[in-house]
């Protein structure tokens, strides 16, 4: 939301009070998988939401979950559907997607999130809660997902995997916030120093694993992407995360490279969204709201050189998705994959 | 000065009115050359400043014109003196360097800025001019030059090195504060293009010049200088020069580690009080004031490769400067230099 980011004094802590309210198989909220019934609605500026439009993406749900595109920035009210010629979602009808969360609760009280699901039956917001969303794509909507899909969530992997993702999800996901959003010189140091303790685990955990976690993307590795790739346009200079840039942490850099140029993950990228969301929402931060016109891009297309590593991309009869449906596609202009 | 430094839609325009009386050999200004009646005030932090530091450093002056320094952050009216111990400096005695522009001028219109040299028998201001400043410790201090110091502007390069510094300084050393204080998107990319088609000249430039004009060191490497260094600190991501950062143009940031690592230039260099200066005066760009704990700064130490070049540094007969007097080196905390 425009308006008070960083408060004087303090650290920054996320709202994490969410609609928890959860589609599944068997619809015991109330809410069962049902193909065209539901709409995602994202914002590609926004990292918690480019989760779940990879996430749709390598399970190849779009044709079942459509997914409506709200505007790089937005008002001291809700993000606005400006994108669309008329300024309204075409499947909602709405201008605001605040209208989604008070059909549901005239008097909700709390941010207005992306990613979100909405009911299109009700245009009730269904969930807005971006930890469990991806899980369910993954866990319930099983029946409807591509054939080749991978699976984000291995059986095999699964305590070690969510230890990573915790640590990735309070040190990395949400540390550059805590950079970018302290109060005082003293909380964004700290910030920093856990900041940068993590990115050094990580860069020493690729040296000899393709992925996060070994062989196969995960959704690990989803979680981290969306941090990585809005680091050097964002998080570097508007968040103060200036140790070094992620062009300078080898297996970092080529660990990213290497998912930008696998389908499903940069081709949900879209940098000038990310640059003009964060540059002008934050107005206590970058008064003039102007946007910088770096860093420059081209680089996120050379060679990774990660393929010696051992490999199992997609794992077990998994394959890679196919390309992104026309109406899909990221603004040529504003991305390096042309 | 604390306050506005951006005007909205506007470009950025430097003020460039000083007080041009020169102190010569001749003393047709009233002021002539003379050990011991004038105390130089600088600010560390200042890149028009830090020139002066420098050229002081090579031609061997602290012994006859001795220097005051200013603390990294100053007030909305003036530069102040606390670094030293009682908060005036020792020479002077003045708590601000407005003091000493007000006692030549009670009325004094504009902005009080370093470097300025002052008359230590009266109190008064004699000049601010940093342009002609470091023109005159070359070509009319010369009784009291140490000897070996080199000729920073040689008569056979006389016309390229002017025109080589009349472009750095319109297009670099002045070009990231174009960027850094615009006034909208539009004079902010205007100004970023001029900024980076300057520095692809001069990443040129270098490729076959140790130094700027050839082999030897000149004046126009000493006012290169103090915006490189300044730039992966504060630049690039404080005023939004962020195509890429210095450590990302081989021939430049080599160049400038080259100068880093000789004597007489790296060793003028406070980091935290380039990076104090800058994010905190600046409110306006930067309303939390809180300063980046980046980047990191020991590859400035990293060997620069540039010895194969032609190389005659301090000219015919020239020699580097000594070691820095131990009241004037600069915090060990506040640079990789120890």
């Amino acid at each position: 939301m425009t308006g008070a980011y960083v408060t004087a004094g303090e650290d920054y802590k996320r709202d994490m009070n969410y609609v928890t309210t959860r589609i599944t198989a068997d619809g015991r909220d109330g809410f069962a998988v049902e193909p065209g019934r539901y709409r995602l609605v994202v914002s590609r500026a926004c990292p918690w939401a480019n989760r779940a439009i990879i996430v749709r993406r390598l399970l190849g749900l779009e044709d079942v979950l459509s997914m409506g595109v709200a505007g790089p920035t937005h008002d001291a009210r809700s993000w606005t559907f400006d994108l669309d010629p008329d300024g309204r979602d075409p499947v909602l009808g709405y201008e605001r997607l605040q209208e989604a969360y008070f059909a549901l609760d005239p008097d909700y009280p709390r941010g207005i999130t992306v990613p979100a699901i909405v009911d299109v039956t009700t245009g009730k917001l269904v969930t807005n809660d971006f930890d469990q969303l991806t899980r369910d794509l993954s866990g319930e909507w099983t029946a409807y997902q591509r054939e080749g899909a991978p699976d984000l969530f291995p059986a095999d992997l699964h305590d070690e995997q969510e230890s990573v993702m915790r640590r990735v999800f309070t040190e990395v996901n949400n540390g550059v916030y805590r950079c970018g959003f302290a109060g005082s010189q003293e909380t964004y140091e700290a910030a920093y120093e856990r900041l940068w303790t993590a990115m050094d685990w990580l860069e020493d955990r690729l040296a000899t694993r393709r992925y996060l976690m070994g062989e196969r993307i995960t959704e690990a590795d989803v979680r981290l992407f969306t941090t990585l790739v809005r680091f050097d346009p964002v998080y570097h200079g508007h968040f103060k995360c200036n140790r070094n840039k992620l062009t300078e942490m080898p297996n970092l850099w080529a660990y990213a490279r290497d998912l930008f140029q696998t389908p499903g993950f940069g081709d949900t990228v879209d940098f000038d969204h990310i640059k003009a969301h964060y540059y002008v929402v934050h107005a206590d931060i970058n008064p003039t709201r102007i946007v910088p016109a770096g860093p420059s891009l081209d680089n996120w297309l050379e060679p990774h050189g990660r393929d010696g590593l051992p490999t199992d991309t997609w794992g077990s009869g998994g394959t890679a998705p196919g390309p992104v449906a026309e109406a899909e596609r990221v603004d040529p202009a504003h991305t390096p994959l042309r």
